[in-house]
C-alpha cells in the first residue's frame, strides 16, 4: 500500500488555513474590481465535488454566472435587499438541485446500479434525498470558495421560480441557494454576529 | 483598520490542506483504537459554528456519543450495514435539527429579533429554514472533522424516530446525519466512486 495522504497519519491543519476556512472567514457583501477567470470558478468545484454524498449521488448543480448579461439577468430574481451584493460580485454561483439525479446512478454509484429504479418508483425518497445531499454539497461549494482563497457571500433571498425559469427552462434543475463571490470590496462585512455558546448546542453520551 | 485574515488579500491553501480537506480525503468505514478527546470533540464544533447560516439561525444541534453505554444505545438504531461502522469509532456525532432554533434569535440576530415571532407564526417557514440551515451545518462539521487531521464516515442508514426517542425525549432535536469519527483502522475504504464530469455538473451565463 503506497503513503500518501489516505494512508498517512494526519495532523490538523495550521492556525492560518483554519483562519481562512473557519474561524476568521467573513460572508462579503461587497466586492472589488479584481476578477475571477472561469479557470478559478472550475478548480472550485474540483475540490467541492470530492466531498461525500450518500449513496454518492452528487445531485447538486452549478451556474456561474459571470457575464453582463448573465448577472443582469440573475439581479432581476434576487431579493431587494440582495440585488445590489450580487451586482457588485465578479461571479456568482447559482447552487441547484437535479430533480432526475437518479438517472447517473449507474455510472457513478455502480455497485448498486438498480438504485436507479427505486428512485425513479419512490418519488418522496427522490426529493428528500436529493435536497438533503444537494444541500451538503452547497456548504462544501462555500468552503471550497474560501479554500481557493476567495470571499463567498451565500443568499437565501431570491425568487427561486424566477431563477429557475430564467436559466432551468426545462424544469429539473431547482436553486437552492445563490453564492456571490470575488474579492472582498468597500466595508465588506458587519461586526461578526454571536455564535450559540456550546452548551446550547452540544451534548454528550 | 488592522491587518488580519479578514482584510488582507487571502491566497489558496496548500495542495496539502486542499488534499487533506477534499482531493484525497476519504470517508472512513473502519477505525483504529485511537481515542478522540472530549476537547477534540469540542475543537471541531469550535470550526464549525463559525460557517454561515441564513440569519445567523444556526440551527444544527450536535450529540457527541463516545461512552460504551452511548454507543450501544446507538447502535441499535442505526441500520444493519451501519451498526459494525459506528460500533468501531471511538467517537459517533449525532446531528439534529433543532425545531425551535427561533427561540434564540433575539440573542443571535440581534439586529431582528422579531424574526422570532415571524418563524413562531410560519411553521413552514421555520421547518424549511431549519433544515436547510442545519443540512449546510452537518456538511460544515464533515469538514471540520478533516480539518482538525480526523476522519469521518457519514452515514444515512439509521432510523431516525429511534435515536430521536433514545437521546431527544422532549422531541425538539430531529436526527438528520451520523457521523462516526475517528483514525482509520484496517481496509477502512474502497476504491473512490466516480465523481461526475464537469458537463454533467456546470454551466455558464
Amino acid at each position: 500500500m503506497s503513503i500518501d495522504a489516505t494512508t498517512s497519519p494526519t495532523t490538523a491543519l495550521d492556525d492560518a488555513a483554519l483562519a481562512q476556512l473557519f474561524t476568521q472567514a467573513r460572508t462579503a457583501n461587497t466586492f472589488s474590481d479584481e476578477p475571477v477567470s472561469d479557470a478559478e470558478l472550475t478548480a472550485i468545484w474540483e475540490l467541492a465535488k470530492w466531498a461525500p454524498t450518500a449513496a454518492n449521488t452528487q445531485p447538486l448543480r452549478v451556474l456561474f454566472v459571470r457575464t453582463e448579461d448573465g448577472k443582469a439577468r440573475l439581479v432581476e430574481h434576487m431579493a431587494d435587499g440582495n440585488k445590489a451584493k450580487t451586482a457588485s460580485a465578479p461571479a456568482v454561483a447559482v447552487l441547484a438541485v437535479d430533480t432526475q439525479f437518479h438517472e447517473h446512478i449507474p455510472t457513478i454509484f455502480p455497485i448498486r446500479p438498480e438504485m436507479k429504479d427505486y428512485f425513479a418508483s419512490d418519488e418522496a425518497a427522490r426529493t428528500t434525498t436529493a435536497q438533503f445531499n444537494a444541500t451538503l454539497q452547497a456548504a462544501y461549494v462555500i468552503l471550497a470558495i474560501r479554500a481557493r482563497g476567495l470571499f463567498a457571500g451565500p443568499m437565501a433571498g431570491f425568487d427561486a421560480a424566477g431563477i429557475d425559469g430564467e436559466f432551468f427552462e426545462d424544469g429539473r434543475f431547482k436553486t437552492i441557494l445563490v453564492v456571490n463571490l470575488g474579492h472582498p470590496g468597500t466595508d465588506p462585512w458587519f461586526d461578526r454576529l454571536p455564535r450559540l455558546t456550546d452548551d446550547d448546542v452540544i451534548s454528550w453520551a
